[in-house]
């Protein structure tokens, strides 16, 4: 079995690749030139195109043995029976780095064959280099620091960033009438990343589609800062393919969980 | 006269004052901790009076000689007969600055005596060092390199970032359906400046308070690019006092500035 500690140095070895291999991209137009139609059905653009391409060379290069799933390319094996899984989001939040708005970010987790049993996640933005980690039942970590979520049960004084506004105006609106600061940051891994290290007090992500490669990192860096990560039920979510279904995702610190689900989803759940 | 050029100089040295200053400070608890109600209005938070007084302490230590207005500490004169006012507002972002989300702006101008002739603006963001600057009649720049807005007419493709939202939430809600996709990013002064580079089309502060300090050297910035950014009414900003009155400020690309001034206000214009 792998350490987790060696996870970390491969993660920012990885990042590494990536940071050089997009460099010149950033805030180009060129970044945003959409290449082909991803494995999980969305266009793949340049940007994602040659990160992508960066760690699948260098997870090639150090010989290391993974199952690859990752946003664009699908799933793919690396080296011969690989013991874990690496899921991956080359670019999370495409739009902000082809634009060079400063928030998007590389996201990899690791599993071992439950795609459930999450042993690793690791985010950073690779705009600033702020770099957010977990590792199962060691907790979550800010550029090496301990983290933890916020200690605010009071929701009209949440900060709440929101993804997918427009998929979902009447909820959206209800949630931004009902918290103090409402903020759009544009890259699901890091927005889930501030919540688990009380920067923003909850994120919800509207849009009805949940992606596993935008999640599944931030999912145990929430997690293991002590917040709460469901779908619009309230329902742990279950990691199975790369789309896990037409449904929101609610992260936060866990003080007012139910309430944000309610003002989020529209959904009334038990006990209210 | 001092030429332009020496404020690009002088503001980078206040900037650099600045980052120093508030480096321990960013992400902090003590970060957002009040300590007075400013010239505005607002409370004064630890970060904006660190802020603040390191860019005073620079400008009487260099001898130079300005009014300036400033968010927090209102006007004051620095040297004897100055030919310029500074307007400044020391953190713009200040609960991103509280919580380390890497939004967050030193926002500077130089006008002459008359408010309105901004001959000089300068913003940067103090968490990633980006640079943006214009001089009037000679463009604006982002990290020195020349920038304009974007040539995006349709709406309906239009990135738009909002501030206020839950002020307004109507109309930002109908903005946010219109449009293809919304940021809310917590930072007036730098918002402006991604307009003017093109980086999003729009940003409506649906807020219904205008605040000089915010918006002045990114006026100039979004002009100098060539945007355009008035009030909710369509009309030029009148920069004359602090608090500019209970309207909306928009900048745009100007390729469809009248629906986004529709859209974010509610307002029907002329010939729409």
């Amino acid at each position: 079995m792998q350490r987790t500690g060696n996870f970390l140095e491969l993660s920012e070895r990885i990042a590494e690749a990536v940071h050089s291999a997009i460099e010149g991209l950033v805030g180009t137009s060129d970044a945003g030139r959409v290449l082909y139609t991803g494995a999980d059905g969305t266009p793949t653009k340049l940007i994602d195109d040659v990160s992508e391409k960066a760690i699948f060379d260098l997870l090639e290069k150090e010989g290391t043995s993974f199952r690859v799933i990752s946003e664009e390319a699908g799933e793919k094996m690396i080296g011969t029976s690989p013991e874990h899984t690496m899921i991956i989001d080359p670019i999370d939040g495409t739009y902000n780095a082809s634009q060079g708005i400063p928030f998007y970010g590389l996201s990899i987790a690791v599993t071992t064959k439950d795609l459930n049993d999450i042993r690793f996640g690791f985010v950073r933005n690779l705009a600033t280099g702020d770099t957010f980690h977990a590792e199962a039942g060691k907790g979550s970590f800010f550029n090496g620091n301990r983290i933890s979520i916020s200690d605010n049960r009071d929701v009209s004084r949440f900060c709440v960033s929101i993804y997918g506004y427009r998929n979902n105006i009447e909820n959206a609106a209800g949630l931004s009438g009902s918290v103090r600061r409402i903020r759009a940051l544009g890259s699901v891994a890091l927005e889930l990343c501030y919540v688990a290290a009380g920067m923003i007090d909850a994120f919800a992500d509207v849009r009805g589609t949940m992606r596993m490669t935008d999640i599944v990192a931030g999912k145990l860096i929430v997690e293991e800062a002590g917040g709460i990560i469901t779908n619009g039920y309230g329902e742990s979510l279950k990691l199975e393919d790369k789309v896990m279904g037409r449904d929101s995702v609610v992260a936060s610190n866990g003080l007012a969980h139910e309430r944000i689900l309610k003002l989020s989803t529209g959904i009334v759940h038990e006990g209210q």
